[in-house]
């Protein structure tokens, strides 16, 4: 075996379907409920903001769905992303695991955002839809739909969460610079943002429900989601087929799979497929999910039914929350701060198939600088959750003297985010926590919906 | 010929040689002079700031020079690096052109720059060297110099543009990341500085003077620069070895090589490996230099020695210049802001070989738009000269109705650009353009140095 480095595919090896883990998952599918009757919601709940290509993949119990060839087109742009051996990584650690990371930060938009994005894009230019509205914390899924939106000649508008606005005026500029117009949220352009003009530094939850209320009102106008739901989880199942592939070329299995979660997207992309095998019983990996304890959905919220949004415009899901108004403190990682995740990624941590771990910011960026000193890449704050996590893992690797196989996802760069690791390097960072108390009191404002079997 | 876009390699593609042009150049090479003598330098003239290792590639008349294994192993990390059908930008222009892209921004990085920093980092680090002093104007330089010292163990230090300084927090924050310590220049930790205190924007012959006297006056320190001397265009010839495999696998020959030059090193990294053939008579290939109208080194500079510096530090060189204590005024294109440019490059230039463009900033601007809409990938403003000029190529290529094939070299990304792009897009930026009266200004205050014959 020669001391390999970096896995490349060729444009060919691109997958022509995605993975559907729909119809591998344990129990029958929760349905989402409707807000309107607490009832479950079917396809005439969402119509008015998503196309029906969207909506049939949502529900769709197909093991795979074909990628449309203009999607599997544009995909060329940046896909196949490198797999890597961080032997460099391994040598700081001194450990014996093997480590490996598929990293997606060579899209244009710097993430694995646009791989939702253009699949998006395309669906709703199809339907004949003329704009894209959406919501966008740290900026990655706003930059990836502006991207999507320029290749597909639809206009985007993009509410951007009023910290992240402020903090980040590049990563305006980038979704800009691609055509789009960027809002901050909350605004006084629709009726849920000044329902919340008293957070003026806004959240995820409320820029989602202002781009809703705006998709909703107007025929010409779709909603996009970057994360959460079925189809975008869908969507980034190209990043893990890819991996599976990449894999077998250093051949080695991965023992554990490592990402972080916002609201599961990326997370999904990478694990999915390799999930699957694991439920076919074909192989024996485990799953890490890292959040930061800020905002740490999955090992401390609870599962319960909730909305995707503040108001309560949408649809409630299945899945671990905080709570809908839940708004989390400022960590730079803006792509985690969400108040609940996947309903898919929320059933495997129920039933144990995946186990979350929560970091504090401080030590997500020492691992971070870790794997930058080693790598050469600088991560995104969000990855640098999986990155502290891969670090454990290392770490226990060389305590027990096995050789681990540890397969990262490394969702993104950290380019619009120089200034947290200023921030870092200055011993400025806080380290918040989501409390007990904190938790007490979400509990309270849970919507009355029925609760999960 | 399926319809491919994009043309990758493995990683046991990456050259083992790189390609040294000088050998192969018209005439006698012009030898460098002492500053002190105005007799041609020799080794021992550049042996306090450079190690050997180094020294003997820039005199080396070897046709290839072996690329050490370290080296290549750190490339790695990112190289090979993807050649791209411009197809999208194509359809935009409706031309009959075929455009293809060289993208030198999937760097950790973010430019070509790191292909010659690993190389030097190396060799010091060999040599025994504890620490790296160096300049850098928009951050490129400086960015790579501190990634590739963190890889071998070195310190850094980078004396950095005083306006950069102030306008890119960001680039400093990336360098910090990797252990970089960032002064800006002029500082007061230099004689060379302290005589600039009337130019407190700083200049990159400025910052190069600075980094040069450190390097000077301490045995442990060297200094590395990253882009004119014959070494560094050695190093990224990397680039147009690649590019000659992948336009290989596309079954296409340019017709027109494009790139741009600040100090000579990106253009001569595509370029040197087809120029070779065109004076082995192997091929028939156009090359095309695209500069700034504020800082137009090829299309407007005089043919003279002059120094590399500000300050008068630096042996001086035969090559086209404006003049080593021209400011030139603060466009975003801060790579290609110096005085002078690689008198290898030029020498091409005086033969006729290459043909130089100058362009004003908006329309550079705008032509980094029009790729990044089609393309998705946001252009730095170096590259976006480059952008430009094929353009002009493209709709000349639909006006002749010929299927010109346009290979350009998209040395990196926008990213730590975006202020630019905002500017642009607010209709803030100026367009201006250096003067005969500049000129001959400039040549009045020119070394007294033999004249070239």
């Amino acid at each position: 075996m020669p001391d390999q480095t970096k896995f490349t595919l060729p444009e060919d090896r691109i997958p022509t379907h995605w993975v559907n883990l729909l119809p591998d998952l344990p129990g029958e599918p929760l349905p989402p409920l409707s807000p309107a009757t607490m009832e479950p919601a079917g396809p005439d709940d969402l119509t008015a903001i998503f196309p029906m290509e969207i909506i049939g993949q949502e529900v769709s119990m197909d093991p795979e769905v074909e990628v449309p060839e203009p999607v599997r087109d544009a995909y060329k742009l940046w896909r196949p992303t490198p797999l890597y051996r961080a032997h460099r990584l391994e040598r700081a650690l001194d450990t014996p695991a093997h480590v490996f990371y598929k990293y997606e930060g060579v899209s244009p938009a710097g993430s694995h955002k646009p791989n939702s994005a253009v699949a998006q894009a395309y669906a709703n230019k199809q339907a004949g839809v003329k704009r894209l509205v959406t919501e966008t914390g740290a900026g990655q899924w706003g930059s990836a739909l502006a991207m999507a939106c320029a290749q597909f000649g639809l206009e985007c508008v993009v509410y951007m969460v009023g910290a992240s606005y402020d903090q980040k005026p590049y990563r305006r500029a980038m979704m800009e610079s691609w055509g789009a117009t960027v809002i901050r949220s909350p605004s006084d352009t629709t009726e849920a943002g000044k329902s919340q003009a008293s957070h003026p530094t806004g959240s995820l939850g409320i820029a989602i429900s202002e781009a809703v209320e705006i998709a909703a009102a107007d025929p010409d106008t779709n909603y996009a989601l970057g994360s959460v739901l079925n189809h975008v989880c869908l969507h980034q199942t190209v990043i893990g087929q890819e991996a599976i592939a990449q894999m077998q070329m250093a051949g080695e299995e991965p023992d554990v799979v490592v990402g972080c979660v916002g609201g599961g997207s990326n997370f999904a992309g990478l694990a999915f497929p390799f999930v699957r095998r694991v439920l076919r019983e074909s192989a024996r990996t485990r799953f890490l999910a890292a959040e930061p304890a800020a905002c740490p959905t999955l090992t401390r919220g609870a599962y319960r039914y909730d909305f995707g949004d503040t108001v309560g415009l949408t649809p409630l899901m299945p899945m671990y929350t905080l709570g809908h108004d839940f708004v989390p403190p400022p960590v730079h990682a803006g792509g985690l701060r969400y108040h609940g995740d996947s309903p898919m990624l929320c059933g495997l941590v129920k039933h144990g198939l995946v186990e979350a771990r929560a970091y504090k910011q401080n030590e997500t960026f020492a691992a971070a600088l870790q794997f930058a000193h080693a790598e050469a890449i600088i991560p995104g704050p969000e990855p640098a959750h999986a990155i502290r996590a891969v670090i454990e893992e290392a770490e226990d690797a060389k305590l027990a003297g096995d050789e681990r196989v540890i397969l990262l996802g490394l969702s993104g760069h950290g380019h619009f985010d120089m200034s947290a690791y200023e921030s870092y390097l200055a011993g400025k960072l806080e380290d918040p926590e989501f409390s007990e108390a904190d938790m007490d009191a979400a509990l309270e404002r849970l919507p009355a919906a029925p609760a999960i079997a």
